[in-house]
């Protein structure tokens, strides 16, 4: 079987998935995020704001979720493929708030899979990345598009 | 005309734009972005790596680029709207790199407004993210979805 | 009516204030604070020391607080106005500390205005900058200086 | 003679004076110094503005370079002296500016010494710090007042 | 063959080893590194003094160098081995110097097993971690013994 | 005697000792370890594997331990001695954990001294660094060795 730094467009199946190792989201985090995005959303920043609000504390930006998901995923990786470079997100939601404490974790799965219309000499492989807290429920669900050189086109 | 907090879905056009003031992207937000995300890709971070590359330099996250792009967006808003809600992204794209010391600034245009299928008293607004450098050209372009509440649901 | 960023010497009068956002300062912060600045003083960052002082606790750097509320102030204020540069402080007061967890805000008043002496076609404004926490306390009081273009010199 | 951490109001004589360690500012410093207070005014975030500007490039906050010194002063003086605490400042200027790459140190000099109208058993010192670059410009200049026990009163 | 996070005493051999991802070492990593240990050697952090010494301009802690390198060899390790634990450091040396703009990247390779004298279930493994610049010179050597546990133990 | 910054070999003798300042060491500053290292272990970032392990809630990274620890020795240390060389590490051990809110000093020993053998105008000084938390236990044992000038080789 192939190394997963060697894979190509073929090597990749609709359903294939793995699971990310874990990372606690703490208060570090979002002010961190807040500080270098420059988004002070009082969402997130301002907890006499916050304690009006449906959640009655600070949350996580989403984005703060969706940017450690991609580290988290990242690590599981290893080594870059040079026959897979990212093509872009097709969907982000976040339908439930992260809190400072709670602790993330990512399934990968493969979605569908198309060979380039105009390049068939590559495909486009969907993966979805779906991130959940400690309690199972899914706090970011985000559609990755791959672009993936097709295996006979190496030849 | 109602101020920029007090919005509702009707006072909102398609064809509505801003442009966000700019920030230079430095080594250290590259540095960081990784630190923060763990995502350690070699083309944001290994030199060598990325002499091999296209662009013959490490460059910046995509994702490091986006979540600087909404902190732009923030700033130019002001204060929170409590009739507006994020609801998702629907189309994210890096069609160029940004390197260390580029200087980037984001449009944001509505280009669609649908009343809520589900929720009449409530409208989806998509506007457009488009992020440039100083060369004009854009490095990122974003579909970011808006859930409104409809003025006459307010009464 | 000037907008924000058009406005000269003129525009100002004693007694404009506005109010920023409200940032909740965190450990983060006050850690950070240490790191940036290297002021490790263990009033802000020895527990057991703390615990033998007044407030019995860690408390946020004077500075911390006042930069801070320099960006809460940036925040409110959109984009520079060519006609206003900073001239300096002429005074800074901590009157309560800040823990960690307090939410901070800042009321802004131009309290005196006068023709700048040698330099005719400016003037000086002073502006008080006063930061108050959640529970209505002052826990900084800063007079900040503004260079100020006259608007017949711009004739 | 008195250990620097047991010295009361009468062991600071006008005129005493030392100077700091130095520290290189960098490009880090601008950009966490923007991330930790918020403030991203384009003098010191955006290359392109700062270009159009009179020193042709981005400058460090005085700010800044205000924390960064209070952090070299903190390291010249060893363990806290229980009998001396921060008043406030007096005065703070900035009359040259800071590149990424200046290295700054600071001389702290008594400038003022009297005895507190209303709290006899303490004094009031006022020390002044100045900032110099590697070229001895003055790029900060700050009168800080101490509060400090007279030695008579702790008998 | 075992997988790698199951792996006992008896799978390890003297003489095995692998290489681990790279990673450019910033003016940004220098910093961070001084304000996060509270380091500020002016080896590393002024300028003007750095000038005055061997390499003529600011290196990096050699204690940057080495918990970078241990950050590159996490990676390179996936998820933990619970049959492992950290049980110290023999030697660790800073041959030659890390400048910013320098990749690195770490080989290990075990070079001592032994079983544990009072513990025999368990065995001390030494690996050496050489971190190596671009240029391929040795700019850390460290010696990491691992505390594992035996196969035959876990029936 | 001889100021700190001018002590050579002879300058020194075991059982010579000095105790730091404290620091309290923060769930932040164990983000930013794991952040800055790029060691992400989730025995120091994953809040639930961590519930499952001997501690049940995450610890510091030793090697925040042991940097954090060079620091308070910096800080103690005031100016740079040009006399005398870090040489390398022969020890580390982290005995004990250290939890977020903990607060840990540094005794500093000297505890040999010998003429370096191939170098007889230097000598090698090797200290012991015993990190310990407020409630007296060791929780990193490190010991130093440092390359010191002789005296009489400076004549």
């Amino acid at each position: 079987m192939a190394a997963d730094d060697e894979k190509f467009y073929e090597d990749f199946e609709v359903g294939d998935s793995f699971v990310t190792a874990a990372r606690t989201i703490t208060e570090t985090d979002i002010v961190m995020h807040a500080m270098h995005s420059g988004d002070w959303q009082p969402h997130h920043t301002d907890e006499e704001f916050a304690k009006t609000q449906p959640f009655k504390r600070r949350i996580a930006h989403g984005n703060c979720t969706f940017v450690i998901s991609t580290g988290l995923i990242f690590r599981s990786q290893g080594r870059p493929n040079p026959n897979i470079m990212a093509y872009g997100y097709n969907k982000i939601r976040y339908p439930a708030p992260v809190f400072a404490g709670d602790t993330i974790k990512v399934e990968v799965k493969i979605i569908d899979k198309q060979v380039h219309p105009k390049h068939p000499d590559h495909g486009l492989l969907t993966q979805s990345e779906t991130t959940t807290n400690q309690r199972g429920e899914t706090v970011a669900y985000v559609e990755h598009v791959l672009y993936a050189k097709r295996r006979s086109s190496s030849s």
